[in-house]
């Protein structure tokens, strides 16, 4: 009899053809899927050539996205993406996305279907582990890493130790993904996780919409996750149907897995929160903030630029103005998302409300463009991290929230909640 | 009796109270409204500060439009934009333009009826020669300049020498503006009217409608021109009407006015006009042009990012695909235009048509962002100058055209018109 596994080790046990693997163990594993971006795939190429074999495993499996520096910022942004371009064209790959048709990667890959449950994925980008909300192990890794992974189609992983989060109890209103990682980055720290497999589990989790499951696994590298899986359920089976022909390959943690630990949590408890500068890990409930005004709002970013996040800003900002001293930046992070933002009228919503539009990109989310911050400046952003000088000016300021606190921030003029807009239920 | 006088002259006589002026003569003038942008803004801040006057002589008139490289593409440009909005909080300046209202400035003044007919505009930014198509004597200034008028309300000009260019005839099918401002440019060269009233006159300019006319008045400067006047008429009264409270002050050439050259164009034989690279006079009939691949297509900027120019580019994209090789970025000039183009089903048109839409920005015109070339990119673009390196690598190629030869060669891939989609009539 095999003995009890986590999702993650059965994954990496499956994969690397053994009957069981336990963390530390080394194990080699075919890749599903390879990623990088207009900032991490020149690198990649460049070593790539340099090894001189002239062959990809499989050019299905490479995917470029331009999502980073565009549309294209500057010469240099220009010339990266004309790098990956021209390898794109050399070696027939045929997931490459660049301008209208390209969003921001890890929304963009799960809504192409190109990732399914089980799947072995890594990306030169730290956000990779977003998919594994859908039950995929996928992280991120160095350009020298997956350009070895181009020409071999394999890679390497230490098995990691698993943390189980548990999430237990009823939401508070307007109280999301976002604010279940948060919370819990705050709760374990930057470093609670690292390298260990963080798998979100419990009666929340399982009633948590898709695009708030891709929220909290995006955010695992914010402890120094490797990965962040959720098992897959109908409502994961049901995503994958209808955007994907792969076929889900369904792993689930045994009953009697060891983990590293259990951690349980009683949502209900849970407020809104807020991630003061300078680290995602440093929470307060919004309740408990003090009058702190603001320059900037950002909504967008791989963590949360899905249509449900815009959906909630739109509820809030439908029919009220921003405020005028703070530049509200919303960024549809695909252009499906974008398209649809516009079907469903949220962006007449937030140009009425005075917020400017951006096309998809990842832009101020990393200091890239797009809103960048000035000295002394703060923004609340729905982004992932808030690193000193994270979205411009090494004396500037990012306070990380769900998409709620945003747009409310937004109409206040300072990080506040939409109860104060007297929006009592989402 | 009065000496007869063209519109120039009359409007400078008139302003410094004097009867008659001659071409060559220095007179000293009022200023109804002065113009600085993120970019010359900061500079004329610093000229201002460094006088100790600690007075604006109207903050009134003292208009600021942060449009250059914003949304903030990096930090410098984010402190640029901070300078400006400190310097905005304490002189009370009201027309402070950042952020979710904020539109190219020569798109956004006359929208938000900031310019009327006879006034007196300068500004920090070479194409504010824009508002001569509402007859106000309009030019760009250096910052330098502009603090002087900041402090004095006044400045001083050369009286120019005027040309007057008669359009006669029917324009052809798809024919605009743009490619009349073009055609006039190669036939008298990038200096043909250096440092003179461009005076645009004949039956074609009076039915021309009012974008069409800022096209062409916004170009007076690519030949040199230090303003480009359109003598007003009901169709200048109705616009200025609509968006103005301000009393327009008529002025129109004698009949007998004094003319360095009167130049008669035949609008029946001017075809759509394609300037190449490097320069704006170096034009072309797009039925001489052989086969140009191009990358990027843009739509947008001071000189056609109005809704006329949108509702062209429309017109060309409904039902069809751009190109998958060509990043077509289509810029609304301002919030309003964006709001108007959401409403009238374009922005759903150019989505579905796979093109991008930015936000209201000067962005890639000069290289700023949103759109920047590559070493040997080639751009159709709907902007003003296409100088050596002006939308990125010194080695890419920008190709200047109206609205609808740009969405047309975005349809194509390469350089062409609306008429090889079997579009006969605009």
């Amino acid at each position: 009899m095999k003995r009890p596994m986590t999702m993650a080790e059965k994954i990496l046990a499956d994969r690397a053809e053994l009957p069981a693997v336990e963390p530390g163990e080394l194990v080699e594993v075919p890749v599903d899927l390879t990623l990088a971006n207009d900032i991490t795939a020149p690198l990649a190429i460049k070593i790539f050539e340099e090894t001189k074999i002239n062959r990809l495993f499989d050019p299905d499996r490479v995917v470029l996205v331009m999502d980073h520096f565009t549309p294209n910022k500057d010469i240099k942004s220009a010339e990266q993406v004309r790098v990956c371009r021209e390898f794109a064209h050399r070696f027939k790959i045929k997931h490459y996305y660049e301008g209208g048709v390209c969003g921001i990667e890890h929304a963009l890959l799960p809504e192409l279907g190109l990732v399914a449950p089980g799947d072995i994925v890594i990306g030169a980008d730290s956000h990779t582990c977003t998919y594994g909300a859908l039950g995929a192990f996928a992280t991120g890794v160095g350009s020298t890493d997956l350009a070895a992974t181009w020409i071999t189609g394999r890679t390497w992983f230490k098995v990691p130790e698993t943390i189980r989060f548990v999430y237990r109890g009823k939401l508070k209103p307007w109280v999301s993904g976002k604010d279940l990682i948060l919370y819990t980055i705050g709760d374990i720290g930057v470093d609670g996780a690292l390298y260990m497999a963080m798998e979100f589990a419990g009666e929340v989790i399982r009633r948590l919409p898709m695009a708030e499951r891709f929220t909290m696994a995006n955010m695992a590298i914010e402890a120094g996750g490797k990965v962040g899986l959720i098992e897959p359920d109908r409502r994961t089976l049901n995503y994958v149907r209808k955007h994907s022909h792969k076929a889900p390959k369904i792993y689930k943690s045994d009953r009697k897995a060891r983990y590293r630990e259990i951690r349980e949590y009683d949502c209900s408890k849970i407020e809104l929160q807020v991630a003061f500068p300078h680290l995602p890990s440093n929470v307060k409930p919004v309740t408990e903030i003090p009058e702190i005004p603001i320059d900037q709002v950002v909504i967008g970013s791989c963590t949360n630029g899905r249509l449900e996040d815009l959906a909630v800003a739109a509820k809030i900002l439908n029919g009220r103005k921003v405020n005028p001293n703070v530049r509200t930046i919303i960024i549809p992070a695909t252009p499906f998302v974008y398209r649809e933002a516009l079907r469903r009228g949220y962006l007449r919503i937030f140009l009425e409300a005075g917020a400017i539009i951006s096309p998809p990109t990842c832009g101020p989310c990393l200091g890239g463009h797009m809103g960048i911050l000035a000295k002394g400046e703060r923004a609340v952003a729905t982004t992932n991290r808030n690193f000193v000088g994270r979205m411009g000016h090494p004396e500037s300021e990012v306070y990380l929230a769900g998409p709620a606190v945003a747009a409310a921030s937004a109409v206040l003029g300072r990080i506040g909640s939409p109860e104060e807009l007297g929006l009592k239920e989402a």
